[in-house]
């Protein structure tokens, strides 16, 4: 009973068959084939205006060129000190930029706050000699399961526009913050000032593929080069696109979400009081009396420690291919201790 | 008719049924899956000794990772002017290594010779104000279709050594390589004192794997956290390893490339006095009068102009999947003109 | 009357003297003069044990240089929040290592607690996708014009050995600390745990001069590599080398230092219950009513804010040359607050 | 008798004296005092138009971080075979670029010829897969003590021109050539098409101080925050500034260049059909018979061995301050033989 991640799970049937679709006949290479031409077309339908896109392979991939493409290497970044970016990337954006800095700023629930950004800048003078604030990176939805609004991705565009910030968002579980929100996927990204969207997609169905999203096409600048050069640029590029283009064109990937979140949100009711943020996505982080943990492992569940070791935290991930007989055993077990 | 490049192939039809395989139930991420788990023993088996296996998705990613692995960041690099490292790679070398310098050697066809190296490392003496000399990279099969033979690649190892040099050698055509000479793979990699391979999986019937084979364990040492740093680490990485294992364990994978070989050579023959280089493996070089080549891509020709522009030379790649009647038809034009 | 910091002062005459008397004849370039030869043995006695010394010309070469010999690409290097390496060298740390992640932990007062550094570790367990601890960065005496005595140094690097962290020690007001503490150099350096020491010359009395000092020679690496490729390996480093030579060998570098400190505890005096710090090297930090340092600056005081804008605090520093009767004023000034 | 290099000569006495005066009182750090402030108007005055001016410590910073100015992490810079951006500087340019690429072009006398120039790049198309051509760079005087003279420096900008490439000059002779051409500063200079110039002072009397020269200040650019980052703005920068002031108002500047080439201009012609390039600067190289070199080692002269070891050549580099009796006897040895 596999609760450790949503990238455990296998590539979703829809995502197989277009990989099988594609493999007919030969393609021109690193992007110039029928899949990847349409790239710009699609997700622009799905975003509702015209976009440049950037396949690669992960999502480390997807972070680390769009932040190198708005931030100069002596440049400054800043995400929550829960940011996939500072915690799980082992210095990938530091390598793609040429030794940026990643600024930790505090958040109780993996959501940035626009005022804790602007307090920040206000008390950090930027000098000749300090590094240059270049960027802010928020998570969508985020490392704690949580999920911004319009509203407050706006509030936080406002102030990366007040003091010339590049907005980039993590989207690496996207479909899981639209699923929630029930908006269009414009609400939440360009519409409120987001400049760049790593699209998340391998979590949420693919077998590994994820986009890099311009909503200004004058940002793009010397992208291509770069990805060529951190060796993102796939010669048979054509299985990367149809995968994306499978997950912006078929009904199944916001399927996908909105099950693993309405099961999340089930454990989430289970776990009740227990929990340490609310449920909006797909994962649940629950605290524990001591020993209630290991009862879990020894009777199935797997699933990561969460926080400073020294609490008894938990984080349960769904999938979107999650057994629901398993998300059944786990919230008995969470409701027997409420 | 697409002579391109082999990676305008589709994937072979047993890789396509090895991911379907894979694609079952959960697995746990980042390598830690029964696919993954079992890469260093198959590839052990396959060449023959204990070996350390990564997989990545690109070439160009297994090439860079590879002699980052053995080049620090003021290091220098050995390779011909022909090399895919120095011309193909838009610096994925450099960016991963932290600077390292690439170095040319002249070669007439794409292959090293050990004398060349010796005589350019006695004629450039090093000290603390040059690049230190770190590693030399050869293609095998090269950039020109030719190959090494087992005791060519000794004797560059044994400069190698006498120079506190690593040898490594871009496999991205290995298995062409291997169906010409006839050989066990240990032959021209450990036993002829190879220290890391870019195991190629791509060009010759993969969707997009390679593997970086360190016939030393020693040699390993941080290569897993280059590896998450460059986002070549992937969640779902089983689909990499699935790939990779279909390649080494199964029969396809050199009648592949035996077949590529085979087609190759017959243009070879119809090319006759015209061929820049020996057929040795999936490509064939050939001089041309002017106009010809215009006239081929009139009859639906397509391939890549090989060379300084101001010579009338082209190259045409065989893929696996290379339809036999255009071969024929290129076959029968190039005849028609010797 | 200049309290902007102690690099607006001139150099020392006795630094003047040896510049001139190193002015003498030919000598060998890079290193391989009299002077620089001698380094290693003069500063040897100064710290009692022996060391290896680099000069280098500026305070963060010496910085990102000793910290990149003790830090991978992908490390993290701990320092506090008001840290120079931090806020005030502009990415040369990042430069130098290759992207390495400075982390900043809490500080009241610009020295690191021990405890605080232990509880940081225990809460962020690393892993393959985290950026890998490699180092702490201390500041003797720190950039709040504190001083670590040799237990504190001590304790901090016995967490450093726990975890398998180099303790560096940025020393530009090295001298300083010396001259508060009153105990041997060797005392708060190798005897306490610090593996690295950047000495600092230049605030006292240098024309521009900086050590890197090894306490170890078995961590000095690849060090003079990294100089030369820093552009810090000094053609005519005679001069260099002199500079620092009278700096640990004569009398006149702890009389600048104490000269320093001594009137900056008299300012400390004057500023009473003011003070942000305990004044315990040649820095005092104060605390103004609204519009005291608008007319402190109209009667010709010079200094720098500190600290968040919105507060009314302010910076003195106090240089080895500073004119005695400027600080009698600025006593006067400040006494009048009080 | 030492003739290993002009950086083995002491500063000329202008320079320490222009040091000493610059020792009075305080001064604003970091470029901010007088001396650093009239340094864009004094080199305006030298080169006869605007420039903006930017003092280092050594030429490998002033070269690294001009070409850094023009050069993108995975830019191409084509420099001689002889250039010491190549051999000499152990990858500072990759350094500072954030790896850009050298590229050699072969020169039998250390000039590039713009032919060779022109000539590469057609024979090299750029795509999206390889480096990008992005400047050249050029030694005046050459490497070889050769000089370009400005109709060939104009010739080389007229391919960067069409080209797109940044031309820079690696000066750290350039007092020699000037000296040897007899012209005003600008004609081979931005008048000739150079847009940037690294200026040489320590090998022609500095104690330690070069510029970076931007003949078009729209190509400064971010060029502040790479120095700083690069560790190479100093505090106390009024030393550096004082230097470089010295050398472009001061009459001595261009007298020891003269004096310099003079001398080996003498022993050029002592060495008669031995040399390997016409003497245009202050270094002579001198082909030997076996045992010669020996021989001279043995009667006192000290210098290098040039070129592939497998040859009996020498450099002998005169210094601005050489003493004139062993010129005297050098030309006795080498006229003995001739």
């Amino acid at each position: 009973m596999d609760f450790y991640s949503d990238n455990t799970a296998p590539a979703a049937p829809e995502v197989l068959a277009a990989l099988a679709a594609a493999n007919q006949g030969v393609a021109r290479s690193y992007g110039d084939d029928a899949w990847s031409r349409r790239l710009d077309e699609a997700f622009g339908r799905y975003f509702g205006r015209p976009v440049r896109v950037f396949p690669v392979a992960t999502g480390t991939a997807a972070n680390a060129l769009a932040l190198a493409a708005c931030t100069p290497p002596w440049g400054e970044i800043f995400a929550t000190d829960a940011a996939h970016v500072i915690h799980d990337e082992c210095g990938a954006v530091e390598l793609q930029t040429g030794g940026a800095r990643l600024t930790r700023l505090p958040s109780p629930d993996g959501l940035l706050d626009a005022s804790v950004l602007e307090a920040w800048l206000a008390d950090h003078p930027v000098s000749l000699h300090s590094p240059q604030p270049a960027a802010v990176s928020i998570t969508q939805a985020s490392e704690c399961g949580t999920v911004y609004d319009a509203a407050r991705v706006a509030a936080i565009a406002g102030a990366c526009r007040r003091h010339g910030l590049t907005l980039h968002m993590d989207g690496a579980r996207f479909a899981n913050a639209l699923a929630t929100l029930g908006v269009h996927p414009a609400e939440i990204t360009w519409k409120a000032g987001v400049d760049v969207l790593s699209f998340g997609a391998t979590k949420n169905g693919a077998m590994g593929a994820e986009a890099v999203v311009f909503f200004d096409p004058g940002r793009v600048g010397d992208f291509e080069l770069r990805r060529k050069r951190a060796a993102h640029l796939f010669s048979k590029m054509r299985y990367l696109s149809a995968q994306l283009l499978a997950c912006v064109e078929q009904e199944f990937f916001a399927r996908n979400a909105a099950r693993a979140n309405r099961l999340a949100a089930r454990i989430g009711a289970a776990a009740g009081r227990r929990l340490l943020f609310p449920v909006q996505a797909n994962a649940v982080f629950v605290r524990f009396d001591p020993g209630q943990k290991q009862a879990l492992r020894e009777r199935g569940f797997g699933f990561y420690d969460w926080g400073p070791p020294r609490e008894e935290a938990a984080r349960f991930v769904v999938s979107w291919d999650q057994d629901e007989t398993h998300v059944d055993a786990l919230c008995e077990a969470l409701a027997a201790w409420n």
